[in-house]
């Protein structure tokens, strides 16, 4: 049986995906590569549910949370950033990193960010004289399990500070759960290919707004290879500015082939019954879980571990059972487990991860309800149990 | 009969690299990855010859350059720019782009700089009272075809500018051409995937220097994602600080293999060996070469393009052969061709691109020599001449 890789990314990969990857190299300034580029470019849009420019960057999230960071903002501007974790203190990080006068209210982790928090920090903000430059906000914060509601929080955003663009983090979550860049008004959202995407990791994919285009043009933090005007002008000639990853675009092309196949609304359906069996089955055998169930991801399902149980055992006696899953992250470093369910997912996936998990807790003495995870994670979205 | 890749990279991949390019997704920070990561960071080290820190960006070389100015430089910094080409433009404007006040004296193309020339310009400001903190400088110029004497350049900066880092764009020349790192005092050394190592592009690797240690912690240029600073924290642990390219770390970890198998002064005179066919081919062909012979690259080889001949219709009679040839880049473009050897490459692949460019020129009326380019490489070489 092949490991069972149950963290958020990286994703396993379709066999199709995989073999893309053996591709002979081809130039990357000619005609094979521009059909190629032209192809992505245009599903990607598709993807982020945009016509905006979507550009990709040769790096990990990271690097596209900075192209969004870097190119739209100036040192001294007063940004807000709405973090509910690790991946929303990164986001923040970055534009402190580069001068911007950060507001970072404070949020409980496991919680979404509400509407109301968000209209108080912009008002705060507004009433000490500095109105947003920009919003910061996280779509699915991955080390929680929290997806946030960005439609409403963004509409709170271009009501109460019109002149803010709005930049967010979609990471672990475009592509896989529904998300409208150009309905909800996000004027920099920002994805990864190893994410909903199905490929290894290796870029990054940075959707910018007519408005954030604009801001572009008089921000004054510094960029070379995150420069997006580069990669627009790049892009109008089917290329990137630096030497993009060719292996990775491949396999992007073929991975898009597969999601179209599927479409986007079975996507995000596989998406949510994946979602249900891991919270139904971790919930069956125990597990406390750690996020809201009201704004629980559909991508990745975060439990508390029980007291006394080191991780790093745990771990190790699911890697025995040929399962991957993630531990907590920052803060929440030992505290929680994690399972990841993005990208080629299925329900059968998330059941087999289930019955490893209940498996190793037998080894380890954690007290579990037996017999039960599996057949409720089953129930949750009707799929045949393995081997019941 | 396949493509016959002959750019400076993206450079063809071997079977076995290929192969590795199709596994699957593994944890990034689990003990798969983290055993390969400390393999191929060893054996990085042996490549650059240094027993300095190897750091591994998830970008592309110029990602690279990126880290390599902004880690240990702070606005202001008075730094020399040695820039005989395209990419030692591109060293000097991400200098200036992050604040850098770039002195940066005109060189002619074609022509390595030499150790006179980088005198005078330290010299030159020093007595404007501002030795350079920096000298910028790159090892081997892909868009004119010249390899710079590092070793007799470093010495000048050593003696003139003690104090002065040295930073150097060894994208396309570490690995495939001799370069010691450490013995000839180089404190930043940048190279990229797509080059000598015969991988996909997407990662830069970067080697540090205690003392250009030392600089960062004093610097004040803003890096987040290029921080190395994280990356050596991180690599501590056998990780990346942002998520890797796990895809491409398992081609390099092979392609280690393969360069192990080889060693490097096989490598190297490998390189050498079709450096030397590239041109003799060329010149018994009729076309007159565009770098200084004294200093032509053993990586890439560069000749004018004939009066009234365009790239693109050069370009494409290649392409109809199954061959592809590189033109010029900057003021260069339609003015130059360039044939591409390095990494997985050998003397027959330059005997079988020169056929096709003589075909080629055939074709299109180019007044070039028949019958000799491909034994005068042969000649040059050794090599048999592919259907001779």
């Amino acid at each position: 049986m092949p490991q069972n890789l149950r963290i958020p990314g990286p994703t396993p990969l379709p066999a199709r995906v995989r073999e893309a990857g053996s591709w002979q190299m081809v130039n990357h300034r000619g005609p094979e590569f521009k059909a190629l580029f032209g192809r992505v470019s245009s599903k990607l849009q598709a993807g982020f549910q945009t016509t905006n420019d979507v550009l990709i960057t040769g790096s990990s999230g990271t690097g596209g949370l900075e192209a969004a960071v870097v190119n739209h903002l100036s040192p001294g501007d007063p940004v807000l950033a709405i973090s509910v974790g690790v991946f929303g203190d990164r986001l923040a990080s970055i534009a402190t990193t580069y001068g911007a006068d950060v507001t970072r209210p404070a949020f409980e982790w496991g919680r979404a960010a509400t509407p109301d928090q968000v209209r108080d920090a912009i008002s705060g903000m507004q009433a000490a004289g500095h109105s947003p430059r920009a919003v910061l906000m996280t779509f699915n914060e991955t080390s929680t399990g929290i997806t946030n509601p960005i439609e409403d929080l963004a509409a709170v955003v271009h009501a109460e500070a019109p002149e803010a663009l709005l930049i967010v983090d979609g990471v672990s979550g475009i592509g896989a759960l529904p998300f409208q860049t150009d309905g909800w008004g996000v004027d920099v959202a920002v994805t990864g290919a190893q994410k909903a995407w199905m490929i290894p990791p290796g870029l990054a994919m940075v959707a910018v707004s007519p408005r954030a285009w604009t801001a572009a043009e008089t921000a004054t933090m510094p960029r070379f290879y995150f420069d997006l005007k580069r990669h627009r002008d790049a892009a109008v000639k089917g290329e990137t500015p630096w030497t993009p990853a060719v292996g990775i675009f491949f396999q992007l092309d073929v991975a898009f082939e597969l999601i179209e196949a599927e479409g986007y609304p079975a996507i995000h359906a596989r998406h949510a019954a994946c979602g249900a069996a891991a919270r139904a089955g971790l919930a069956a055998m125990g597990f406390a879980l750690f996020a809201d169930a009201a704004h629980a991801s559909n991508t990745v399902t975060s439990a508390h571990l029980p007291d006394g149980i080191e991780w790093s055992a745990l771990s190790k006696a699911l890697r025995a059972r040929d399962t991957v899953l993630a531990g907590g992250q920052g803060k929440l470093t030992g505290r929680i487990l994690r399972i990841g369910h993005l990208g080629a997912v299925n329900a059968d996936d998330i059941v087999r991860a289930l019955e490893a998990l209940e498996s190793a807790a037998h080894e380890l003495g954690i007290p579990v309800v037996s017999g039960g995870p599996a057949a409720a994670a089953a129930a949750a979205t009707g799929v045949a149990v393995i081997g019941a």
